[in-house]
């Protein structure tokens, strides 16, 4: 089973593609998208798509985890953000691919074993979760990464 | 020159494909797509994302009028509207379809002459420019319409 976690974010959009064999845990792939700064939002919803487009072709996840509860300052951070998570579903769906959708704290939980755990207490477990030689060098691929994690843990479908 | 308008939203989404000769408008198609009621948001906005796409391969539109500021009760309905938004506009970029905003204010000066016009001066004036025998059945189809003349009437691109 391969899951993706989306980080979505129109500044970046953090991704990450595990793969589960046995109890074993493999991160296939992670990074984060950026689109160019300034750009009009369109134009980064267009990328941001594309790119999870091309990722999601070569990867074939079965699932995609993403965080539930979005943490809006305000109603137009809120309308920004929604849009770039929206198309990102719209990629997904289109190709067959499960939604599955978590807070915050049960990300941080599932990874570390606590809800408010620190972001830097996800990196490190992610890193000794998946045996990486390092630290992602994102916060938004470390996230992505957690989600992946989660997706696999908290999956209900057996396969 | 042909223009979509598509008022976009969770529970319908009116859309609207005018066409411009000369100087004469014509409405292509209208109407409204709408999710079925109780399913999740991933489910609407991929209805939403296919229903859109389809359309747009359909009738092939140079541009894309969408309303530009939202007026969001609060973070929730802002950020789940602005995700049935992003997957539409992800939908006209990926065919090149370019992505005009404007302001609820500006489209019903451009068809009204009032910016603070009521709905139903809105349609009056819709089925009035288009010709059409009688109003638009839904409101969502005639503010779609609304969104496609303004369009058409503020378009920077000459043709």
């Amino acid at each position: 089973m391969l899951v993706a976690g989306i980080d979505s974010g129109s500044i970046s959009t953090g991704f990450a593609f595990v793969e589960e064999k046995g109890r074993c845990l493999t991160a296939v792939d992670f990074g984060a998208l950026r689109p160019k700064t300034g750009q009009p939002l369109p134009d980064r919803i267009e990328f941001l798509f594309n790119g999870v487009s091309a990722l999601f072709d070569k990867y074939s996840p079965d699932m995609m985890a993403l965080e539930d509860i979005f943490m809006a300052k305000n109603v137009q951070s809120a309308f920004k953000l929604g849009q770039v998570r929206g198309a990102i579903i719209a990629a997904a769906r289109t190709r067959g691919i499960k939604v599955m959708e978590f807070t915050p704290t049960l990300v941080k939980s599932a990874v570390t074993g606590y809800g408010r755990a620190e972001k830097s207490q996800v990196a490190f477990m992610v890193t000794k979760l998946l045996g990486l030689e390092e630290k992602p060098s994102s916060e938004d691929a470390s996230d992505a990464l957690a989600l992946a994690i989660t997706g696999i843990l908290r999956k209900e479908t057996p396969r």
